[in-house]
């Protein structure tokens, strides 16, 4: 039910409406907005934070251009909540009933006025380049707007973007989002230019943006709809490309968002009256201090070692880590490429970097894991989290770790299968001196086992000896392996072989001939995506010998935002499913 | 034989040797390396501009520091030749038989003064900022100084690197080598901005180095030994990150390289005399006309073509093109991320874009084929060169796109097998706009086939219908599927079905379905490496089958300027070792 029937915003069904009302208005329209943005995320969670900072931008920016024909693209579009409210889609705020119908990023499938489905950082500026390139090459017209925030300027494709747009000789517009802050603090020398233009209200004959070939406007209230109203109706239809650099108040208008505005990057459903996170579903039954633990055990044992994240030192809870051991901590700001090729250079230096990567931004550092930490064939630990089959929303999508880093020649991708052997094969890695290696966190309920203090072979585990089929169940899977050994008791009669297969990426050769002797079907359980993946190694292993292989996990596909039961029913991925599909297999 | 056993560069074993000689022997020196450098490129091709710009630096580098407690990082390490002349291996550039002892980049396993294994741009500085911080964890000393080129600069990883080099409280210096060149010329806004600095002797107030927070001094002629050996005893134990800013001239002391900077950034074997190219082993049999031809008929017709390309046009030819539609092309400088992103924004704005990439520089933006490209789901084109199991240096391996490309969903990867099947399959990927297209350019001797006018559908092609064996012979291996058919004709005395599959992400089921009637081994043949690609695919559609698979590709490994033919042989891709292993099949 609609919470605020009598909201100007009821009014407005797309960017036209906008202009309908007055500047006073708009503003009312602003602060309603920023009413629907803390009740939605207090409710079902998200960007808090972010959305409050911007209101502003997108009422001024739909009240002076026209969209689409002017178009906005939103980086990372966390932060388009206020531009959704202002095209058409204000129910998915105004009304908790639909709150599920419209999603945390722009998506082309919601409105004409999104045009990229997006949720990784650094990317508006390019696909803005791309836009007014395609546009002047057909000879069209309309305004390109990239928004693009100070904290995600810190990664590299930003920069390659803005240096190409800083060459161009026709329209284009840069949002430049400044509020000094990225998803924790901002990281890098950058941000002490920043901070002189701004305290030099952007007079500062050192600018960054002028080097590259901008023109340059500064708004020192960027929550000021007034100032931002009078620069976008100067700089509308500009023949060459402009940075509107707009400090802006990350949460404003939330006291408990404006105070921690890391908390509010992101968060989890929360009381509005207090801020503080409400009892959910959203799990702190983590393996984090696991981790921590070991970590903490080798720096007490005086090994050099460094803890690297990229921005999300929240993902991981290693603030805990820091502020115990701030040496030996370091998160490098939105820059995933320079973590690895960084950690690359401590390695053969001798230090022991540990770098936290979530799968989907991981990848965003590919040729960093083979060129730098494959090729050069040295110690780095990465720690992965989020490889997994989940509910996320397409632009996160984290089932692809598994084929992207298995490909890649020398690293060993270990898959633990429960708290303690993460900790023991967390200790292993960070002893050994001879290769990467890269540990996939298990991400359902935190699992325990054996409290072996010794890792020290990746050969595979037989962990239940049995006949006919062999399970390789493979890191969180491993305890679908479980129940998948029961269910074959309990329907077929027999008892199965299950086996823990250690590592994503090692075959090994003797367990898996072993199984030939008295096995007709070997089956493969990994949570990710199965092309490209673990059990397509063993399928090739397999391929010119008598035995057959079923292999379970993702289809090769985006998903925005499914339920997970009803990802594993459509990829079988429950024992019973599984049961009927070796029924068919005649053995 | 040492060609100049006169030269006093005989009398350097290693970086203490070069402190024994004055200011005047040192440029002696330098001019003899320039020698050794024009020479050893004269007979075997590499990078002879690159090297000759930069030779007094590293003379300059081993006379003041102390190489390697002082550590000094190459960017790409293409020109890394003076280096290597004066820590040990001068052997490999005054004697040509020994030539092929030293490599183009550096290599930890030729020395201590190496530190990386380098070949793709804009890692110099990352690495040293590791090395900076692994030695201030475990309270070390020396310099740690990383060379990074203006070209390689426009690559965001640098500007990662860079950022986060802003901000130490150590020693780290980046000596910048602007030479206002990248592979071809600069591009981007950046070059302005540099172009103002070298304009007021460093003086400009707008300065990118000192706004990301570094010291900086400027060094208006980077080729002069004593202004070299000057800074570098001013700036030496520095206590926080400096930029040397130095300019000088690409190809200085071989007019040639100084007139056609483009020509002699990598070059083919050349006449000294005249600078012009030999003929040799280096085929200019490309498929590059076929490809242009088909992009200007486009272009004619009216189609909104952008061809791009990351700063190698002449990989692709693509200067032919520029020529004569110079709106049509666009070079994006060493910016791989922002190509395909910004591809992403034209395809939406109803462009076509055509990104042109090698194999090994399309995998620095692998996100960006993920999260912009895939996801996305727009008609953008990329055409791949130089995805093939080749002699390369293992920094630039080119054997890892189908494994890449294919795991990620949306994406088309087509494998033509001649000319006329790659100029049809690029007019059919130009016309649609359902999905992303990668084609994948044959690599060996240029093929000619039915020049069939209509290319329509991605269904695999039963090319030779047969019995027992079906050879899946993809893209450029189809002619020895055919040289396969052959030899078990002869050797097996019956017929075997060949089919080119079209394309190494497609599964084309009917297909694969009607080979379970009257065959009892599959054989599937790729330029690639077998892990995570194509045919572990086919692995996996038939694991569950009556049928038995074998795979032949490369071994998941980096090779180092192997022989092709000892690769062949290692990983069985000869017709023989073929049927020999099919004779063991028993079928």
């Amino acid at each position: 039910m609609n919470k605020h029937p009598n909201y100007l915003l009821n009014q407005i069904n797309g960017p036209k409406d906008v202009k309908q009302f007055t500047i006073s208005q708009l503003k009312q329209i602003a602060e309603e907005i920023r009413t629907l943005i803390v009740e939605r995320t207090a409710a079902i969670g998200g960007h808090t934070a972010p959305n409050l900072g911007i209101t502003e931008v997108a009422v001024a920016f739909h009240y002076v251009f026209n969209s689409p024909t002017d178009k906005i693209i939103w980086d990372v579009s966390h932060q388009s909540y206020a531009h959704k409210c202002l095209t058409g889609r204000v129910k998915g705020f105004i009304d908790p009933d639909h709150y599920a119908d419209v999603g945390g990023f722009t998506d082309p499938n919601e409105s004409e006025h999104d045009f990229f489905a997006v949720g990784h950082t650094s990317t508006s500026v390019s696909l803005a380049v791309g836009m007014a390139q395609a546009r002047d090459l057909q000879k069209q017209s309309g305004n390109i707007v990239a928004v693009l925030g100070d904290g995600s300027a810190s990664g590299g494709l930003a920069f390659e973007g803005l240096n190409n747009a800083g060459r161009m000789r026709s329209n284009l517009i840069v949002i430049f989002n400044d509020n000094q802050m990225s998803i924790d603090e901002n990281q890098g020398g950058l941000y002490q230019g920043l901070k002189e233009l701004r305290e030099t209200n952007g007079q500062s004959a050192n600018n960054i943006f002028k080097f590259m070939g901008f023109d340059y406007r500064y708004v020192a209230d960027g929550n000021d709809l007034d100032s931002l109203i009078n620069v976008f109706n100067e700089i509308k239809d500009i023949d060459h490309p402009i940075v509107i650099h707009i400090n802006t108040l990350k949460g404003k208008g939330y006291k408990f968002a404006e105070q921690n505005k890391f908390k509010f990057h992101w968060s989890s459903p929360f009381d509005i009256e207090t801020g503080q996170s409400i009892n959910n579903n959203f799990s702190d039954d983590t393996y984090d201090q696991a981790v921590i633990d070991v970590l903490s055990e080798e720096i007490e044992n005086d090994q050099p070692i460094m803890a690297i994240n990229a921005a999300i030192p929240g993902t991981f809870g290693l603030k805990k880590l820091e502020n115990k051991y701030p040496h030996n901590y370091l998160d490098v700001g939105i820059a995933e490429q320079h973590s690895l090729t960084m950690a690359t250079g401590m390695a053969k230096n001798g230090a022991k970097p540990v770098v936290f990567h979530n799968s989907t931004f991981l990848q965003r550092a590919y040729d960093q894991l083979s060129h730098d930490i494959a090729l050069n064939d040295l110690p780095v630990v990465i720690l992965i989290k989020n490889g997994t089959i989940s509910q996320s929303s397409w632009t996160h999508q984290g089932d692809f770790d598994i084929p992207y880093i298995t490909s890649l020649p020398n690293i060993e991708y270990l898959a633990p299968t429960n708290e303690e052997e993460l900790q023991n094969m967390l200790r292993w890695a960070l002893r050994q001196n001879n290769h990467p290696i890269a540990i996939r966190e298990p991400m359902h309920n935190v699992e325990h086992g054996k409290s072996q203090s010794e890792f020290n072979d990746i050969n595979y585990r037989i962990e239940k000896s049995g006949e006919k089929v062999a399970i390789l169940a493979l890191g969180d899977f491993y305890q679908l392996g479980e129940q998948l050994v029961q269910e074959i008791n309990n329907v077929l009669h027999f008892n199965p072989t299950l086996i823990n297969p250690i590592s994503a990426s090692n075959l090994d050769e003797n367990a898996l001939d072993s199984l030939l002797l008295n096995h007709q079907l070997i089956i493969t359980l990994e949570d990710g995506s199965l092309s490209g993946g673990f059990g397509e190694k063993i399928d090739r292993y397999f391929s010119d010998k008598d035995v057959k292989v079923l292999n379970y996990g993702a289809k090769k596909e985006f998903n925005n935002n499914i339920p997970v039961s009803d990802l594993y029913r459509k990829y079988h991925l429950t024992p019973k499913q599984i049961v009927d599909d070796i029924k068919k297999q005649n053995i």
